[in-house]
């Protein structure tokens, strides 16, 4: 059965070396076997046990550990007591797991000079993800990108999703029809109730009230999102508000309309190291523009921004 | 009951000209009396009768023109055949609601020499609208603004939303507080049945999920969501793509980033008059930025995007 065409698979080099996030379920499983297909010589399957199912994940780990050696690919397993993780630093189970991913594939990018990772997230993710991400009431919409480049342990983790325009379905009747097989149930950390609610209750309502499939809905919004981000960057790229010292150059920050310069602090404060960044903070931050204002705000770490000479800088 | 400080009715000046979009509903009887209370002189009260409700709908106008009179505002009524209109122009409800509503405003607003118009659109309506959108498909996520210049009939109408960031329960305990009454189930022509489904089915469910209101969330997303427009805006003069004749000016239009591009020509396109835009047609219309493309795309209404000389233009 012929697979639709996806552009990624025809535009990346076959001999360049990837790592491939496998869990063993249909969609990364689909992944691998689409790499192989297309010719891709350099991957290596990268595959985290994150302790959560007892003997089930040591068979998840058999599983891709077999595919790998049959596919010619080497493969990395790691292991990890997710919950343990969780209990030690208090984290939800979602943020323990996906640090601990983070780390193992920071690891086998070191150990493999690679510094590209591909992830076998699909439309069905991604519209899942703009809902849970909406709900939580982060700011503006946002989903996946295609191509993310993370920060881990100090080093760039390009992550590029070669599936995320591709629908479950399709993904999974391929696998059928090419009568390939996956684990069901592979745990990979994610917020297993919420993502099963947003699945089975919430995605069926709204496209039962809306009368249509609202998941493509939802990934065109997600991709518009994205667009926004790059016209962002490049606005801030633009507005050019740094003065040769590196320090926010107040009467050029002034030229600009609210919302621009709210963007500026932002990538200010985040290319200066301030990490949990929230818009309470940089609107608390954007009052320092003010000279009639407070001449400094405290920042997470015990940072402190502030206002002298016309510039705002991190002391 | 003291009522929670709205800055809008701080800032607007009292001796001012309103008009004031009045169904009878709960949300626009408290809109009218906090515009009484706070002072406010010039209100003119528009009301239109959508004819869906038989005599419900002419008592809501009595209970309107009364409330009005006791105030000492002048009332405007108005009534349709929304159901009649929709039969005729082969619409939804929703849409010729909203274009009788439109024509309805800018009448009074000639008559009354008055380009503003008060909504009562709070934060449930909001949230609920964006939802909606997010059904619907519509690019991004977007919700209704506080400040927005509707085009009607070839003039503007400034509409604003003092009541954007209240809550609908906030608004009842105060009118239930002051004992004053309103109108239970007036229509405003949105499609009720996706609306009841959003509010009583959908909210509750995602609350539920997220284990907090998330109403908040979706408005807060909203919100940042203008935000990006407002950069959007920004980024699109900047770039300053237009040649003396007011053509799109390709080799400055080839130096910015795809997104950018869509986004001037989409704006070159509406200030060219241009309606019913779909991503679609500026995707085909970016087409023309590559000299080995189709050197013209048809447009909805019989027109033509061209490109000659370096140029895209109208023809």
């Amino acid at each position: 059965m012929p697979f639709p065409e996806i552009a990624w698979f025809q535009a990346a080099p076959k001999r360049r070396r990837f790592l491939a996030g496998i869990s063993g379920g249909a969609d990364s499983v689909a992944l691998l076997h689409l790499l192989h297909r297309h010719g891709f010589r350099e991957v290596v399957v990268c595959h985290l046990d994150h302790g959560l199912r007892g003997r089930a994940s040591t068979s998840d780990a058999r599983f891709v550990e077999k595919l790998a050696a049959s596919l010619g690919y080497p493969c990395e397993s790691g292991k990890t007591d997710v919950r343990a993780v969780m209990r030690d630093h208090g984290d939800s189970l979602e943020t323990a797991a996906r640090e601990a991913r983070h780390a193992f594939f920071a690891l086998c990018s070191r150990k493999h000079r690679c510094p590209r990772l591909l992830l076998a997230h699909h439309a069905d993710d991604q519209a899942e993800t703009v809902l849970w991400n909406l709900l939580r009431g982060s700011r503006g919409l946002s989903g996946m990108l295609e191509n993310q480049v993370l920060q881990v342990a100090g080093r760039p983790l390009e992550c590029q999703r070669p599936l995320l325009l591709l629908r479950r379905d399709d993904l999974r009747g391929w696998l059928s029809a090419e009568k390939l097989t996956w684990r069901e149930d592979v745990t990979n950390g994610k917020p297993i109730a919420v993502r099963n609610r947003l699945r089975h209750e919430v995605l069926p309502l709204l496209s039962d009230i809306a009368r249509r499939d609202v998941t493509e809905s939802l990934v065109r919004a997600a991709g518009s999102s994205c667009e926004h981000r790059v016209i962002e960057r490049w606005a801030v790229k633009q507005a050019d508000v740094l003065d040769p010292q590196g320090r926010l150059h107040l009467p050029k920050l002034r030229t600009l309309p609210r919302e621009l310069q709210a963007a500026c602090l932002y990538d200010y404060l985040r290319n200066s190291g301030v990490t949990g960044l929230s818009r309470e903070l940089v609107l608390r931050g954007l009052a320092l523009l003010d000279v009639d204002g407070p001449p400094a705000v405290n920042l997470p770490g015990g940072r402190v921004l502030r206002r002298r000479a016309g510039r705002l800088f991190m002391a």
